[in-house]
């Protein structure tokens, strides 16, 4: 595959312009404080699973307008004290799975929470939380343009509102040290735990790698494939409504949320990713307020750094929550 | 393109094996009383176009759950008393967009309601009707899988619904003659109109061209593009959960429609149309149980008889209801 | 689809150097005597259709070289005096097809010439004009390179003068009010729109929208689909007469036409046109010396504004020509 | 890539149903009469080229009307008394180049005519001979369908007629042996081998490889790439003509011209063949009427054996006409 | 995606037609034999990970020829006795890539070895193990192909050889019970693991998902995509070479070994599998000769049942090796 | 096809930036010394075919490590004294094939070698020499990532220490005037021979059209398809080895050979190559020492000049050798 973005050196310097809307903090300390007076305790249920190193429960949580949402707490079977803690995000179409899918961070000592995504998970791994207060907006097939005529009924509020919410319910469960959550996901994954950067002061880290929800309108103009194009492919056919979808997004675009968030992170972004283009991922890193790192993998695509990856996040981890 | 389907003889006379649910009709007839029970009348507003020969109503009906639903009724300026109708149901992805966009019934002499789709008008054509219904499950980017593991939460409950009450909505208006209403679409558009045929004893003609929703499971094994594939792709996923989900699509494939139909109806398959496969097509045609005539476009895919379809449609329209 | 052409800030202010042939004006001239001596008065039919609301002829007029052309002329069956006129031309591949496929502009009040392509009727809608001069030059399949080492034999030396022609005829019938004629057409048919424009000067408007036969060179270096194709491919096997080719187009190219125009102008252009790329189209509009107007859609490809153009089209035609 | 056609044991006895039309035998006998009757003698002169081993020479003969038709006429240096001839006739979209081109059969000690083919010559090898007789009829970009909705006007009458022509040309060169004549080709080229071979009778040999223009019903529906889909393209939007094409192209389907042969005959087919299918040619073999033999290459596509092809051909000339 | 092989019904009776070659059995025994008495005692030495529950060993054994084949040896920290172990071979074009990757079986209790692939690696999950034995043949790029016209040089006599040593490696490891051993993969790992089980008599159990190497002709004239198109590719340049490449196949198709294994065996194949067509594999499954068990993942290509399939393997490891 | 490489004025100026490594010239002088001393004379066997005016030698000669090469010599039958020769380097995954496939040389008065390719052959024209020197390094299927993490182990040290024997094995055969030696290739081989243009000193001419092995890194982030991937594919997957990668092929570039070389050289790019994107040739051809020229060919992908390109290296070859 060809580079289909700027060559490397360009990539490296990549800044955007962009401006958040100006009620865009008041916009989001409502939305939160409106989950949070909705909330209730997370509840966790033990699971069996065929599993002998890893304990695994079944999580809910109360998300957006106090939702119930699901997730997994994996916890390594021999412990002493409340852990550090990893919430993942899954990429888009993807839900939490099943334990299985999901051994390598409890292997590796940590307390992991993997968050379900509502709506989705029928893409790739199964979810099953459902989104009660979708709002049936006239959409394109998929999520990225459900209700994007308006922020306040945009699907996107009610998802980063519960990769908010996930935090609050790891730190509530007991084998989990509070002080010391880090959020992570790649794509879709790393475009919530950017926001998550921004909504919350309490992080320890972020990790966010070829993160997706970024510098929108250059990836609709830019990406090859994935899911910016459902949102290009709605502006081909709302030709007059442009303007309007970019506004709405401006409210959800992790450009808006960088410059908030104070945890170190370790970015990565894929030279070669016709998805996520790896200017946006600069754009983003530059943005970004806090102590910050970042990877590009020269020859690949939205895949990334893979078990590579996996291998640098440990590194990182370990040297931020210690272990 | 080559035949990816059947070759021509045995296309004609492929039957397929199926059984509608046991619940079949009360299912339907419980889903149906609910929707008119909510109902209130439909409102007709005109609308300002730059059309000389037209005149264009702005409709809203209630359709499942007492939803609004919105639909364009034209008629042709100059006329007399009224109108033999034809409902018309939009393809997949597409919604009633504007007058412009639907000239031929009206300019033929008849009064012509195109129905919005719910949720949908972000593919091809803009839609102004919102799913307020829906619920929200874990689903494959798309519509075909919204609620599929059960048959009350199913999105094509509620959009098969609207599209039974659009005609009851057509028939309210003084300008349309009641008892000379046709149901008229192609594919997704064709599928909802062999349903409302089966749903309603007092169609005068069912017009039905390259129909989705027919044969879910060969059309999910077959096609090699279109909104089937959502089915099997969440079927990839879902793996565990295969029968089930065609145990919903009994309640809404053709199949189970066709054999409660009794008004003349007017079919055409393609015999390479990858999107609904030819022998899906013969095969509700086969079970259906009024008049009937099919016309197979040997050198077509999906796109079927476009113009050539059209008068033959008028001329079938011409035959079963004046003009 | 990513944008393959230049970003949009880029776009609107690309402009080509390009130098007619030294005897464009002669060549011309020379080309449109000889086909009015040649012509005869045109003859229209009046054909039978379903429709109710429009009466459409059968017109054949004489193109080039006396040649016959056909083409409907649709006028709304409700109509006082003379009515200003569209006379339309269609993209590449297509001709006049039926009636029924061109409803717009007679059910908007006007008078509608859809214009027969000779030869071409074979690759979207059908026609039935040949081209009893085609010279049977060795060619890539398709008509883009018939005759094309030599500007006398060359394809569209034809096309253009029935073009130009058409007008003539739309002018002499009694429903068409002859100052008051607009030329119109999308991809092959802007560029015929844009050529007229530059070789009569009694045209009240010109609508050209996402034009072919544009800027070629710049075409067949950029265009990753369409009939620009066809010019590369020729050049691929034909290396030694990559000049003479491009000699040639010199005389057909609307940026040779443009600064000769006069008549009011409507442009558009297509942000992600893979077929006629836009900086193409903005050459073109910022070659054309009469007033002029251009929409670039940001997210569309060669299909450009669809229904939303035919509006763009309506509010432009009541400006100029009334209505 | 995977097979697409019949599996090989079916393919080797596939036969075909086919019908030539009543008057197949007075059309053709017409047409050839007619051209000999307007025919003049051939003219060789001899061209310059970098080659030391092969004396090279520009032929023209007349073909269909008396039309020019140019060929290459290739002879060994060295050479004795009047040689065996092979007349080869190219594949669709090519023309017969340049000498450098066709240097195989020359060294191997046989008299060599290349012919071009009117009007082709842009897709792959440069051609010389355009089409003076083409009637520009409305058509698919493309050969296949000009004119074909008439066998009078269909271009194949006039290259088929060129074809025959063709061997009368080399049989009077001096260096030729005319007793001792053989017709070869592939795709197109075998397609015309078999036509010639059945419209004349003073053959030594047919070589037809992969051929084209056999069984086009079975053709046009099978291929999923190559000139058949020009046939299947139009009748795409001639939905209405599908029966008239498909009885003109009997006049030129090989079906209809091999019962008539009585040469003997070196047949190919590639199982994997996605332009040609297999079972086409093998239903050709089967019609044929002469002492005849065939290769499946089963792994290749439609590039079909060539080297070795080569090398086949030249052990069955060496056979049948000595060397 | 489209069913391209057989439907389901028919799928579950295919039985293929194949024999062995004559000496197939002395083959082997001279071929492992030989390996034996190159060998060498295996090595395991301790590496360091990030992990916290689980202890890996980078193994060095002997293989084909004595040539050192490396592997990951993977044991659950906490422990009792010898574990029964998986030995697990990678997919074509990858190695045993890094402990973190193959976290499923040690963590469920097992302990598990993954071979690592001569020669491959550097597809999709790096390798670190040559091939020095290859006799660099001329071949099609890939493994598939290298040595192919002889048995004794083919690639995968040497590659077979390892896997067959891969167990004697693992039975030598003091942590695990050398009578309760399992082979286990999925595409190439599958075809290897078959081999291995009609090879070796002393396995606990077969687990083979979506097998490659398996019915050979049939993968080579059926498959879309993946490493048979290496064979297909190559037949189609030496198109004089077919029977002598499936000659020596036979000697490594799974259908060969499959009635010479007895230990219980659990398929998959999945019916849209356009890598390894799923008649193949029930091919395999019905010549295998042990007790045996298969699912059918109706609606999933190559990648078969995923995380479903770790679920069920670990079921049936449950079952036939306790744990 | 749109131009994806620079346009044409920026490509006429494109220079690299690019260094050899240090022990370039001792890395070199020591490989070919080695093979030079274990050497041997090479052997000329005449070989029968079916041509009669060239006369073919099977030729073996002593490459890299002394492995034997095989080659074809081919001589006009009718011949004086020892005539200049054109020694040719085939394309990727190519062999020597047959005498039959390479005429034109030999037919225009020329010696012409055409060398085999060590354990290629398997991709388009057949080979017969395999790679006994093969390491069996873990690599990306392929040759170009053989042994890439080492340049003592690298595959083009061993194929381009064949292609400067092959040089000596042509001037050891009376036939063949060695003082008037030229090398040639096209792709790959237009790579080996500026590679053997770098390391040999007696070239009468070197003849690099669309030359491959150039400005590997940019070729590797440029190119759309063909070989250059597999090196991107295999850093796609060895992601920390990228740098020790590009060190590799460092001394495999023509990059570093070209500013050695002193022969008259005659180079051709293709603006529309996406295998060997036309910019990395003009680097080389900026790079050359020699005389040079070069010609673009505007409109051409990686087939380049075809005929053409024969044409003109015949005309280069009768100016440098005579003829």
């Amino acid at each position: 595959m060809p580079l289909t973005d700027l060559p490397a050196e360009a990539l490296r310097g990549y800044r955007a312009e962009h401006t958040p809307p100006a009620d865009f903090d008041s916009f989001w300390s409502a939305t939160l404080a409106e989950a949070e007076e909705l909330g209730r305790a997370p509840v966790f249920t033990p699971v069996e699973t065929p599993l002998r190193t890893i304990d695994a429960f079944d999580a809910v949580f109360s998300g957006y307008a106090g939702d119930p949402v699901r997730a997994w707490l994996l916890l390594p079977r021999e412990r002493g004290g409340p852990l550090p803690c990893v919430v993942e995000y899954p990429g888009y179409g993807g839900g939490r799975g099943v334990p299985l899918d999901s051994l390598v961070y409890a292997s590796a000592g940590y307390a992991h929470l993997v968050m379900d995504v509502r709506g989705q998970g029928g893409g790739w791994r199964t979810g099953h939380t459902p989104d009660p207060s979708a709002s049936g907006e006239t959409h394109h097939p998929g999520f990225m343009t459900q209700g994007v005529l308006d922020p306040e009924r945009y699907y996107y509020r009610r998802l980063m509102t519960d990769a908010v919410r996930a935090v609050s319910a790891a730190a509530a469960h007991p084998g989990v040290d509070a002080d010391r959550i880090a959020v992570m996901g790649a794509s879709q994954g790393g475009g919530l735990a950017l926001a998550v950067g921004g909504l919350r002061g309490d992080l320890a880290a972020v990790i966010t790698d070829v993160p997706f929800l970024t510098h929108f309108r250059r990836g609709a103009e830019l990406a090859a494939e994935g899911p910016y194009l459902e949102i290009s492919r709605y502006c081909r056919v709302h030709r007059d409504q442009v303007d309007r979808v970019f506004s709405t997004l401006r409210y959800f675009d992790t450009l808006s949320f960088a410059p908030r968030a104070a945890a170190p992170a370790e970015f990565s972004a894929a030279a070669m990713d016709a998805v996520c283009p790896p200017s946006t991922v600069y754009a983003a890193y530059h943005a970004y307020a806090g102590p910050k790192d970042i990877r590009l993998w020269e020859f690949n695509g939205h895949e990334g750094g893979e078990t590579h990856q996996h291998l640098r996040r440990l590194a990182f981890l370990q040297r931020v929550l210690g272990g």
